[in-house]
């Protein structure tokens, strides 16, 4: 469930009014995104998106969050727009929280994955990182390789509940990223969270990207391997790589990767495996039975870590 | 949360493909509906809700719910309408529920209640007790006054936990009920629900009535009691008796309503007061703490049935 804060008619009317986007007919809350309160609201001129921040979301991040979207939409990017109120603001107080308008971006995303689709989503990516590259604002990834050592405490204890062995397999597993993590490659905005129910697609054209509340200055190529981790891998944990081949192939078309970035492919797709996996570990251990989330299971990404610890060169990607 | 059941893509297509209203783009699952799954649908016509109907749906009531809505809209009452499929049905299968399309009726619920909303109101539920005289379906009302001795007997051991001596006042109260419950006054389709969050405004205007999944058989004078309690007492408990004679005068001037109905407004606002009052005592004593369904005061209602108790005339309902 995402509605946290109950927004009154009164209140709704007042706050739409400060926008030129017509009057307002109706708020209906909708199921979407956990960490805020998310409204469909309909005006007399059509439908937007309207979210009410709630305290879990760092109120310093929304100007990032906010104007990485205006800045991609400006580019051609689809994905949803902020809409400035009349005083040129995009943050307006709702029912005691920061508020804000986004279009209404009407899309369904592909439950089953072809190649066509990695096609789509490589060429997408590469767009997205060349429209971010002038944007202004930057904001550190909180959830990369510094971050795992603690999140791995966190869950440490009790990892061999879920698989006997695991916390020292992942003990072993971290200590090799730490040491080699690339430092060097291309930067620049990147989603950090682009798996599929992210992405739209109209047939088989990709019509839009959402939920941004990852976003982050890092390195392009993470961004790629955390796409290759949640659209090339079967539902029975083997990779396809007709999909890698499709998505890193049309990424290139659009921006040259370069053979750094290449051959830190397999340890970027670890790290990304990683990050899930840890995440997911946490929340599968603490997460109360009867909680609104449902749990992901933590080892599907350790299924995907091991695939590429055993990758040997591009030709495993797909790639010659 | 009202999304028990998901929808791909794939499959959202091609049942929107049996329908005249353009091409699927996106479905939404939106908060409202406890019952059953809800979903905002965007086709390239337009917006419309689409509901899966869980388990807990008597799916034998269906096609008196949706007829209902098709009957009254047809007769020029707002309210959402179901959309027929080419083959002329109104429901078909989806990810293994029963489903329908009904048109998206946008519109705000009055958070602050003024005596225009009464008046807007009495002539809405008066409008629709006409409408509703010709629809060849019946239902019972199985919350009615044969159903609360069981409702009670499932909390009465636990009544006095929210307030000493409960079980025994509604024991007597129960008995006066059903010793005095009216079977002579006239009867046809009530909405039984019709509480603030289900009736649209836009400014002053009343613009349309929504969930009609009460519905059923019973007398029109109980339908106003319960509209009575539910939009003319006070957050403090007091009875507001200008919105009382707003929506009884407003409601007379549409359907007259007989002196045997008025001289049995006290006990049915009494027995309207009960209904909800054991359905939330039920849920405030057996629901979890941590469910998701906000726990409403049962209090609340055995006020009003006080109020109604030392009622000794119209007067004390506004009218002379």
């Amino acid at each position: 469930m995402a509605v946290y804060t109950e927004v009154g008619d009164e209140d709704l009317i007042a706050f739409v009014a400060q926008y030129d986007i017509g009057e307002a007919l109706s708020a209906t809350g909708i199921v979407e995104g956990v960490e805020n309160s998310n409204y469909l609201l309909s005006t007399t001129v059509g439908n937007f998106i309207l979210t009410l921040y709630e305290n879990r979301v760092h109120s310093a991040d929304l100007p990032f969050f906010l104007g990485l979207k205006e800045h991609l939409a400006a580019k051609g990017i689809a994905c949803p727009v902020p809409v400035r109120a009349r005083d040129g603001k995009m943050l307006h107080k709702l029912s005691n929280r920061q508020a804000a308008i986004v279009t209404f971006l009407a899309g369904m995303w592909p439950r089953r994955i072809q190649p066509y689709h990695c096609g789509e989503l490589g060429r997408a990516l590469a767009l997205m990182h060349l429209a971010g590259n002038d944007f202004a604002l930057r904001r550190s990834n909180d959830l990369s390789v510094q971050s795992w050592r603690s999140l791995l405490c966190r869950s440490a204890d009790r990892a061999d509940e879920v698989q006997q062995g695991l916390a020292e397999d992942l003990e072993t597993e971290l200590a090799a990223l730490e040491l080699n993590w690339p430092d060097t490659l291309p930067c620049g905005i990147i989603h950090a969270d682009l798996f599929p129910d992210n992405v739209f697609f109209r047939g088989p054209e990709l019509t839009g990207l959402i939920d941004f509340y990852f976003a982050c200055t890092d390195m392009f190529a993470y961004d790629i391997a955390i796409c290759m981790n949640a659209w090339c891998f079967e539902a029975d944990g083997s990779f396809n790589v007709t999909k890698a081949k499709r998505l890193l192939t049309a990424y290139g078309r659009v921006r040259d990767f370069s053979d750094d970035e290449l051959a830190a492919l397999p340890v970027l797709a670890r790290g990304a495996a990683m990050r899930f996996l840890l995440t997911r570990l946490y929340d599968w251990l603490y997460t109360p039975a009867d909680a609104l989330v449902t749990k992901k299971d933590p080892l599907e990404h350790w299924k995907r870590l091991q695939f590429h610890q055993r990758v040997t060169g591009p030709q495993d990607y797909g790639l010659v």
